[in-house]
């Protein structure tokens, strides 16, 4: 049993308190909102639970051995780097901090100190996200061509990130999960219409061995959109996380050339594989579940984490890049 | 009522042939192909048809006022030249030429001869871009934020073009058409895969006032897909040309600024406008019978049109300046 | 301000609790389930929250105004009317009671205290339905010529209720507030499979003036539709509940005769109507919170609903029909 | 070699023509139309084309070995007859005849002279009914329990048949197809809105061992739907012909009882049988042309068929009973 502060009842920060709320490893010790009304709304739900508006309450306080920290980006590094200094384990809102540099040295203040960073990479924990690397391990898919991935909706504008902050870290911290190699480099372009900051952004990352890897971030699109294709050198998937039942769907299909002569000039033609569909089922667990007893897992365990500081740094880097080629109108930025 | 050559049997040609074949307006006088087998089938399905495997007997033919030229692309120059030179008007398959230099010099000889060049930018006479042309004429969506499509499926794998300029042209010639200011530049990523030719491409389009596209052509994509997303400050499209019924629809959706504080930070969140989605009728007329009506009745009058040579040249110009970025890993190329 | 008591806290008595107990004008007493793991999870979300093992301990409470009764279906009758005989208001889960009798009894026991009685037929708070009566009523659809609905997917099996019983309610209540004539019979007919009980069924209400209704209820269908049609003279409406953004389709179609002699022999084609097609926004808010609002005010100023004892009844009395029709293979069951 | 006569050349014939003339093992010999306007569009395309506005020249003729009968409904049997009393085999377009009496004065006159009766149920030689009868017949989806079709749009009209004789003959010649048992009787309700005839209607077929059929034709629908569902002891099967790649897809799901206690009373919960999906490839030749082969190959070696006039009989006995159980307003008509 492990008690959790939570500092930030936002959009995300009432998921957190509700799951270690009903969960039996880890208890709820404190809630930190600097809004009243904020805490009000604790109140309604948690009538008994304790709150403040000042985190420094909650990273010293000496009952709470972990804190999660699920507030506006620009707070995360003071927030986090205050709880680590007084000893105590974060969970941190992704992505992990704003700058590459406030990264390292939360990784280096942590290891000093033996304290467990886990970034929250929610997505890794989605039976879809589990599904798709369990097929790319055992040699479903063969070697990768591409990962294309759109994540295009209305909304929500943050005023303190563009659509590439706000919305790429999903993709790129599963695309860091499923893609063994790093990217070599990124091409970013993208274009700012309504608050001075990017709304529409389009991410290229290149790899070894000719894998390619792209993002459609969009906040201005009039529907909402999360697919990703994957394609393999065996099979395809199209992960639709939209669908209720059939979120992923493997293809057995692929390129062989075979060439033909009908019409006026040779072409390469596509000869289907087999050709059959299917749609494994999926783990349904809530992947925040998952993943926070996960967390308590690897602090009780001292156990290190798929998610842990160096792959919320290496989200940040491609982030930054991403920020740096478009500044540059899509320049090679190199990782 | 003219009288047509077709040189090209291929994939495209018969439909050239047919729909001529079919109209009161003008007829096929002689289809040319290389190979014996085409020239079959023509036989079959058009017993009195004249035929031949040369096309100097095409383009020299005195009966003949017009060609068809429905050939592989790096054909394209030479047979449409030729055909100029003998005083034909020339109705070319997209994309028009394999370089801008070429589009050029037929250009100025057809001009010279006061000669008739149309691009097959069939895409122009379908129902739905002529829909979506009207709501941005009549100022429906207002002024235009992106132009998004992605346009990928499993093959056709081309041995004389990579995957960018056997797609896009579709996507240039129609973003050409919809969007009056001409791009400023093109940012283009790609990748090889199978047949030393890119089978993945991402290129995005920068213009003026903000305005960016972007198209997505991919030869490696397990489904097909055919969707354009087009934002507006007014409203929104989705033309999803795989729909039977509802290939455009048009969403009473915008982002307007409105300042919450809810939440733990203030964020600019999304107000719908209205929010009614509806989906107009379009033309369900086939788009190429359409643009032979329009080819003849441009012949005929000697009348300007929009899918004329320089309209060809514009989406060349497009393919070149990408398959410059590419080969320079996304560097911005000026147009 | 009302004091609710809930009697039931199985699958759907957890959303009565919590909308009563985060609004400002009713506020739960008490909560009465026979099951201790059930009281659990009422002490675990609200642990100030009273409960009970024995509903005569709500019915008979000074402090409670009104009870709602979220038991199965075999129980509402005696839970509702102990109430009743205790001066209560009552809000009944659908359907209303096993028999007409029964809901006749309570619809008289109700009348003679001057109490309030409601059956919970969410779907007539939903934005979607209320949308469609609204184009009914001001004429859009023009008159009505068929309802047809499909409400199928895996389970659930209820071990008191055949699949008529268990889904049809939903669309013979939502019928009953769209279609104005009363149904003048049933035909229906099912087949069982699995636990002795109707698992698959159709069912056909015939009205005057031609309108035909037809409800296809399944729970041993793989994947789940909720999708209704609804044909009008002069327009149509295609309402599927599974979608998240378009739930109401309005189709500017229709059915025009017009003689046409192409083909070996005349037939009457369809001509399009102007052909549009939309998506009118529909209220996003949770119906039963809609629902429990209006209960609230139909019990304070002692108004009369939509959703009283005679609409419940008439609902039953159509279940009753269509189980006789059933049992005698599709017999014509007068109304 | 065969020698094919076409009576009927509106909205099938041209079909059938095209196919036989473009086949190697049989040829067009003639074909017939009343009206000029369709002979026109015959010379059109085939300038080379006997033909004829009198059947009786095709029935007659001695270089023609079959008939393909392509008219209405009506007309059926008096040119069937013609050409089976003149010696010739016969291709009749579905449904078989306007009763049942027709179809067996028509099989025993086939049955004396030896000849061939081929009735054309299309969609037998269709890839996914192949599969479905495959995947029936391998125990794949276990035995059966039920099957739903609805087959809707928005016309045709004819003025000689209403919905049931002609939208139902697909279904009920692909479910005497798919389900060995033969039927027990049908309950069949519709309703007549526009041109006198029926233009709703719902069938339900009852057969041995609790399976259950459903057919839904509408010819009032706004949208188009082709899909059958069809539930199985461990599988189940839903077909959307309107999908282009996965017209079928099989689901591993499937209902078992399994006492389940959570919620205030007990239920018999679904639990999900592996779960997975698939989309098994289906066959993508033009089933016409299938079912075209299938008749000159019967033909030539006198062998029996599938969709033979008893196929045909068994069918229309099926309409017939559906209509007189719409007259009686759903009253059990045995088969």
């Amino acid at each position: 049993m492990i008690y959790v502060g939570v500092v930030g009842y936002g959009y995300w920060g009432p998921n957190i308190v509700r799951i270690f709320n009903n969960g039996d490893n880890a208890e709820v010790a404190m809630v930190c909102d600097k809004r009243c009304e904020a805490l009000h709304r604790v109140h309604q739900l948690y009538p008994h639970m304790k709150t403040t508006r000042d985190f420094r309450e909650v990273v010293t306080s000496p009952q709470i051995d972990a804190v999660a920290v699920v507030t506006p980006l620009w707070t995360h590094f003071e927030i986090a780097k205050a709880a680590l200094e007084n000893g105590k384990h974060v969970f941190v809102e992704k992505p992990f901090t704003s700058t590459a540099a406030e990264a390292e040295e939360l990784i280096n203040l942590a290891e000093q100190k033996n304290l467990t960073i886990m970034v929250d990479h929610t997505f890794l924990f989605a039976g879809a996200v589990k599904k798709i690397r369990q097929l790319i391990d055992d040699g479903t898919l063969g070697s990768l061509y591409y990962y294309d991935s759109t994540r295009v909706n209305l909304g929500l504008f943050q005023h303190d990130a563009n659509v590439i902050w706000d919305l790429a870290p999903h993709d790129l911290s599963i695309m860091d999960y499923l893609i063994r190699d790093k990217p070599l480099g990124v091409v970013a372009t993208a274009e700012k219409h309504l608050n001075g900051m990017e709304d529409v952004a389009f991410l290229t990352f290149y790899f070894l061995n000719n894998i390619i890897a792209h993002v459609n971030v969009n906040w201005l699109s009039p529907v909402k959109v999360r697919t990703t294709l994957i394609g393999g050198e065996k099979r395809m998937v199209v992960w639709n996380d939209l669908e209720a039942d059939e979120k992923v769907r493997v293809y057995d299909k692929g390129a062989e050339k075979t060439i033909n002569t009908e019409g006026i000039y040779e072409m390469l033609l596509v000869k289907y594989r087999m050709g059959d569909i299917w749609a494994p089922q999926v783990e349904q667990k809530e992947p925040l579940k998952n993943e926070l007893d996960y967390f308590v897992d690897c602090v009780v365990h001292n156990r290190n984490s798929i998610n842990d500081g160096h792959a919320g740094l290496r989200v940040v880097r491609m982030l930054e890049a991403a920020n740096q080629s478009v500044k540059r109108r899509g320049a090679f930025v190199d990782l």
